[in-house]
């Protein structure tokens, strides 16, 4: 289901705004001879910063992709003091996912990814139960069992990272994984660990927001994808989204309901992700179209 | 646009759950050959208590309206150890308004009112600030300027009851009204003061939700109906709406999406209470379709 | 994930509206020491029709659910020209799934069924494709593949039919199934056929809703879930859901959006058929909550 | 509530797509000195046509807006083809409202009319009916009463459109009136006449579509605003919004569902044309955000 169509260059910058920017840029992909399919930009008007996702075929283009990074730092990057990424439409990010014993988010991955819905290697899945090990058996994927306690929970994550490392992973998910990452853990993967919690944030941080939902009788729950930073449910958010709720439901149904959420919600965060759709600036994120 | 159509008795019930309460209801009901129109019921399981709204025709029912009060309680609900209330589907209840500067709710409310959207006489406005008594001029409501200091507030405040006794107000809508009720006032109108809050509560609660909003970079913002309590926008929610926002609205994009919903959403909850259609038990709103 | 609670009866009744329905039901249950759990009741002004769904203990319950059928249908259905249904909590309907070369609905369906999220037996997938069979060896279900073309489709939904009796199926789901069932198939199986169309009818029927959708320049796509009946898209809606397109999505991206939808939307309409909470009538459906 | 900050100049273009176009315009923009604020820009795949909305700070920038039209053509839209338009953000347009005898539509115009959330004057409202009269009178704008019969019809258009000219009118707003305009008329205001349908366009097209959409039983009903043109409800969707329905809901549940959704949805289109939000291609809106 993968799009063949051709290749096609993804250039994300940011920077504090100035007359000229987006001239700029947009000199430099033409000067080269690159066609741009689509330019997204914003403006910060209280930080007076800059933002901006650029997309061009890179058919045609003369700058080969291997000298881009050196002759775009070079030629207009540094000049601007721009902070920026590049990236080709055809990459395949190694991704690994966390899980502890709720299927619903793991099943959803693991089904996209037999069906070729996106672009993407799933290597490894790494769980603090043995639970869910048929699942990925079944898919062919690696699973780890790495049990967490209060005694070993930093020598574990350094099993943890290990096995990132071997397997040679750009960012992780975490799909209704049920511990909380080390503040030293998260910081080797920046914007680069997916989380799904299930509320709308910032309602109902930490344990049990369906039981805190339904106590507090709201008429709508939600969930929320974010980055994982050291401040618990406090990362920059990704995707949100919705569901009602009657007085007739009971904590289960808003568990029932909000599985549904979870699931497609997560999964979308992730497709923003390895779309390169995503921009964080001061926890708050930009989100490409 | 009332509908005029013949008028209906509602009943609405709570009590410890039991076995053949409906029956016997619905039997009382039917011996005195009332024709129920729509019975919504409901049980707590973990609470094990019961709650139902009826509405029969009242026409070819044997028990006067005037007598029926008497009736019921001695021949079924002290039995059950009933909480109820009885409503003529006729009535047009007195309600009030308060406003500060904002003007949507108000004028939303009031254009309802000019269509007869609604069955209620609306006698009273209360604000204050003088701002908006042009408008209450236009329809030809009475509009009070009671202003309110750190200093003056117990004293305005029983200016402000001594009103709504005088006009027989049942009942209170805060159209945006920018000052906190005492818990004294809030007392003499137990689930009779209805509020709409700028946000989907218990998210941002107090002041400059939007604000709050935006800072933390949430995907959807919302708003929030729901009875005014001793606790501070933590009274029994009526109603939430939600609405997207995007990383290119700033603030004021907020605050314009935001107006919309909150006069739909305070709108909602007006005519839901005006209906008899809501229910509270233990800070939760049962509201019946 | 099944709730292990006790185990209760349900009455699924409509009827010409009377005086004295829910009186006469509710004290049948009552006398025989039934607990009722839940009741919803509705009458439509128009038609003067009268529907009801009833839950209630079993427990405790004195008449044996073996002679239930037969005493309700003389002791009260008869002389209130009922027609109605009584099924137990507890029961497994067994249903099977018919499929082509989509994946995502039959993915989402057998991880549901994996995860035990519902209370249904999968013993049989039908698909016109031999494409799918790897998934559903993955799960232990038999998968029979029935080719379609235009001169065998009589016979081959002969085939069909018979692997249905043969495998004791209560109902079927259509989980993107690009085949049109033939009104004689269709018969067979009333009201207990369910399919997912990718529009929200009755916008867009019939093939390349979402080409359709783009063309047109709609903001909003949609899902429909519904009962099959002779009429092409044109049976009694379950279930809808919506999800906002921009000019910046391409007709893939609609593919991509509404995919979500319909897994998620045929799950919710399967998820209410087995918990007896449609009641068909004229074309429609009414929803128990 | 108008924002009083700095003036802005607005371009809007569309051409056939060509590589350099955004490098052409974006520098031309900037060696006159402007600042962009915002740019958004689209190009459909399939026709290879591009679309563009550039905004930049009037302040600073070396072309006087009188000439700048002239510049704009000969040094660059002439190469390009490009068909565009050029606004200032403090323009006031001149709007006139159409009406019948529906007033919430009307009512919400005319409060935002008098809050000052939109940068608009509105000189003119004509109606087939006197009914709303009182309606503008309260508000001093001119009301006009131009009843329509079969016989009359080219006539009163006549007289209808020298009421616009007479007052200087850019832009028309039905609010709920219930004429269809003839081919002649719209051809007078192409994309300038804004209607609100109440259906999800295509659904439901025409007369009633509430009572359409009952009969049919969906799950979900929504609301249109459009461009109107000679095709009757088939004109370029700017907006739409749903809210969902549920079995208990009668028609006129419908109806005042649908009479929130329908001024709000409208107003949402209005306040769009009146920030120069949107762009027509092929009867197909683009959305700028």
């Amino acid at each position: 289901m993968e799009n063949q169509t051709s290749v096609s260059a993804i250039l994300i910058v940011s920077c504090p705004d100035r007359k000229g920017l987006i001239a700029s840029v947009t000199r430099f992909i033409y000067q080269h001879h690159g066609n741009i399919i689509s330019l997204e930009q914003d403006v910060d008007p209280r930080e007076h910063h800059f933002f901006m996702r650029l997309e061009w075929e890179l058919a045609g283009f003369q700058i080969p992709p291997e000298q881009f990074e050196k002759r775009f730092e070079t030629e207009l990057a540094q000049a601007f003091a721009m902070t920026w990424s590049f990236h080709l439409s055809n990459e395949r990010p190694r991704m690994a996912i966390f899980v502890s014993k709720h299927s619903h988010c793991l099943y959803d991955i693991l089904s996209r990814y037999q069906a070729g819905e996106w672009r993407v290697e799933i290597p490894l899945i790494i769980s603090n139960h043995p639970d869910l090990a048929p699942v990925a058996k079944n898919v062919g994927i690696d699973f780890h069992v790495v049990p967490i306690t209060k005694s070993n929970k930093a020598e574990q994550e350094k099993r943890e990272l290990a096995l990132l490392k071997k397997y040679d992973i750009e960012f992780v998910v975490l799909a209704r994984y049920m511990q909380v990452l080390s503040d030293n853990f998260i910081r080797h993967y920046p914007q680069r660990i997916i989380n799904i919690h299930h509320s709308f944030l910032p309602a109902f941080p930490g344990a049990k927001p369906y039981h805190s939902a339904y106590e507090r009788g709201v008429k709508i729950i939600g969930v929320t994808s974010h980055y994982a930073t050291a401040d618990l449910d406090g990362g920059p958010i990704i995707e949100q989204d919705v569901v009602p709720v009657s007085h007739t439901d009971r904590v289960e149904d808003y568990v029932r309901k909000g599985r549904d959420l979870e699931k497609v919600v997560l999964s979308r965060a992730i497709w923003r992700h390895l779309n390169r759709k995503i921009l964080v600036f001061k926890n708050r994120t930009l989100l490409f179209s």
